[in-house]
């Protein structure tokens, strides 16, 4: 392990979070708070001590692999840890696990809250909770990699755990100008947002934070009712722009580029869209009889559908009072996540098109034994290697959904509430049924289950492994044995 | 498609459905009962039926693995419905859909019942629903094989239909010896276990019919509470049957041809007896104050476990009421399912064993990139074919089981009775949780979701892909189209 390397990436991780301090300070001053104190005194100390050791550059910058995973857990442990301080210092939240799990769950775009009347809190922290989701949506080492030089090959094992989805058609940023370019993406698209909301009438602060809250597809709002007291014009541009971050950006960089036609070929959104449609009609008949208008109705589902799929998590009605075909449909969304390559949690689209593709194709063998279809997304023949990484991806995911429903089972609350508490933390979206429902909030869980919610974010968020390695006692034994 | 060939299967399963229902007329006429009239009608339509196609023996037997999976599919289907007819005509269950649910659930070794009140049944009938758990659990078609005559490889694409688990370390009777050895550990344990009841109170009736149930991993009670007031006695020896009859019979196999120390190192069944020890003792802890004393816990603790990781379905207490966290344990269990080789249903430990392992590798590949370590079970290194059949087979299984749950949650019913209602018949076991709890049954259930679980008793027990292929459209399409 190179534990130089990977101290140096943690010391410029920390005055990023300095410099993001800022913005929630000046929010402070503008509305004359003095809980912006809180936020100041945690970016003084981390502007120091980040500031401190990224002065001794090592010498030997190589990553491997597994420099790559551990830096990335430890990146966002570091920076959730130094965020929740100014919750406590500050008394918005005075406890500090409850204030680790808000900021777990902003980082990591979850939108799971432990707070009943988020609008209690200093516009400082209601700031900080929505720009967590915003730095959290595209991922800290993505802007890092965009502005510090590190040896070939090192990017990309960075790269590697931090980006969501699998491997299929994605667009990484292997080099520096995709990474500015996928920022580039982000960053229009946000101000569109705002822009949009502040002409329904939001007035800067709410568009701001409410935009990054899409953007990032957290789901941490300003207001106790998350956005059920929006007009329908603000929940319609909220409900589209939740669908287009759960786009695969790839899509957007072809546009751009011109190859519109490529773009609307791409396998991955198509599907992603057709998913919404089909749920968003069926959930529209299963409702039809608790709204009065026929376009209240679509708004709701496709506003819900929408969240969920993208794992959002904002919600315009208690879904958990819809009947059971309705949830049914949203808890398997909550599974299925946006596309890769998007701000979005969950499994991912593209991983559900190759399952589907490998059981249609095991199907097609045994009627004709001597067929050698190959699976192929987005025009591309599936390589061994990608198929198995997702084939141990969904194991590993089922073995960490397991564990974790096991260990909050001790506390004796009911099933739907347990499981769909794990889905709803484990796959970044936020509110489950239940005890965990859209109006409903995670306080009623003990501190113990809290972490393990934690756990399940970020492990949510990096894919699974960058976390689980962190257990692994090996990871810390071999001092520079690189292989 | 060899029409001939499969139509020819048919007949004999239709004449081996004749001579299992000699038995029901044989125990009407004991007890002096009318209801065997419907036994012997069926037994006298299926004998001259049968007898009529197996009269002509087609030219061309031989059978590729599409005609495998069909007959499987065709021939448990078959089954179920005529099974189903005496149930009609007799009256003890009018309805033909409920009968036939019932005789699936016989067949496939569930235990699910439509029946609130099974003690209103004849004997005959009762008698008939525990049988066909007895003919169910070993196979019809691997009875068929060791007393038919058939083209060389013929045999194998039989037997990959209908034997329960994966390809690993198991001993699929190649040759009729083995399936005759597999017949006679079945027989011999069976009989054992009602001497042990007979000699602890119950009549040979009773004890019969529960042994059948036992052996099977079935579940169907003759009684209205299931064996809840057995006595202690009692309740030990059929769950201490269950637990073995969980065991994958290369055990057996093993210990009978005296390689004792090899069968010890067994690590299908080592990690079979560890689930189960680690299960009771955490769920003892759990339940310690419901009991008045340490054995009744241990005694209910252990009942309940070994009656859900075998699939057998059997209660001595109504767990829907323990607390959280043993029913958690006991829904995991359901998905576990027994051993392979066994005549229990579910995933399989050595599927669990494999995916366990596969998620390892990956940890320590990222670790140390160029270990080349290769996954092993009993000692053998398991082939990518292996490998890729067991993660298909989690896919399929994972499609199969949110269809299903998408399907019947249109009901309205809440989650908890939906998701463990198809858990308990996906994997043959019987009672779930809520309104299909240990002292419910599923006659809340519509026709059409009665029937999704049927389709998903079958497909558990025949292991997905024969159920599935019928409804392939190409499988009919091409006539004698053999690749």
């Amino acid at each position: 392990m190179n534990y130089s390397a990977v101290i140096y990436i943690l010391g410029w991780i920390m005055d990023i979070e300095a410099v993001g301090m800022i913005l929630p300070c000046i929010v402070a001053l503008c509305y004359g708070e003095r809980e912006g104190l809180g936020f100041l005194y945690v970016l003084i100390g981390c502007a120091i001590v980040g500031t401190i050791i990224i002065l001794r550059k090592p010498k030997d910058m190589r990553f491997y692999l597994r420099e790559g995973f551990v830096t990335t857990a430890l990146s966002w442990i570091i920076l959730s840890v130094l965020g929740a301080l100014p919750f406590v210092l500050n008394e918005d939240i005075p406890n500090f696990n409850n204030a680790l799990f808000e900021t777990i769950s902003g980082f990591t775009t979850t939108g799971a809250t432990i707070l009943s009347n988020p609008e209690g809190l200093s516009h400082a922290s209601l700031f900080w909770r929505s720009f967590t989701h915003w730095i959290g949506g595209m991922g800290v080492l993505v802007f890092l990699l965009a502005i510090l030089p590190m040896a070939g090959g090192s990017h990309m094992n960075l790269m590697k755990a931090e980006s969501p989805g699998p491997s299929v058609g994605k667009l990484v940023p292997k080099v520096k100008d995709t990474a500015f370019d996928l920022y580039a993406i982000y960053f229009v698209m946000t101000m569109a947002e705002v822009v949009l909301l502040a002409f329904g009438g939001m007035n800067f602060f709410e568009s701001l934070t409410i935009s990054f809250g899409t953007a990032g597809t957290g789901g941490l709002s300003i207001w106790n009712d998350s956005i059920m007291s929006c007009t329908p014009y603000q929940q319609w541009v909220i409900g589209i722009f939740m669908v287009l971050f759960g786009v695969n950006f790839s899509f957007y960089f072809l546009i751009i580029t011109g190859k519109i036609k490529q773009a609307f070929k791409y396998e991955e959104v198509r599907v992603y869209f057709v998913i919404i449609a089909v749920s968003v009609i069926v959930i529209c008949i299963n409702i039809y009889d608790r709204f009065s208008t026929i376009g209240e109705t679509i708004r709701h589902a496709f506003f819900q559908v929408g969240s969920i799929i993208t794992t959002t998590g904002y919600g315009t009605a208690d879904f958990d009072a819809w009947p059971a075909l309705s949830k049914t449909i949203l808890v398997m969304l909550m599974f299925i996540g946006a596309c890769a390559g998007s701000t979005g949690g969950g499994i991912k689209v593209s991983r559900i098109i190759v399952m589907a593709k490998t059981v249609k194709k095991e199907i097609i063998s045994f009627l004709f034994p001597k067929s050698v279809k190959k699976i192929k997304i987005e025009d591309k023949v599936i390589g061994h290697e990608t198929l198995r990484s997702i084939n141990v991806y969904i194991m590993t995911y089922i073995f960490i959904f397991a564990l974790s429903l096991l260990l909050i089972s001790y506390e004796n609350k009911d099933m739907t509430s347990n499981f769909t508490a794990i889905a709803a933390t484990f796959n970044n979206i936020g509110p489950g049924l239940s005890r965990v429902g859209p109006t409903q909030n995670f306080t009623c869980y003990s501190t113990f289950s809290k972490y393990v919610f934690m756990f399940d974010m970020l492990a949510g968020r990096l894919e699974l492994f960058p976390i689980l390695l962190l257990f692994s006692p090996s990871v810390w034994k071999h001092k520079r044995k690189v292989v």
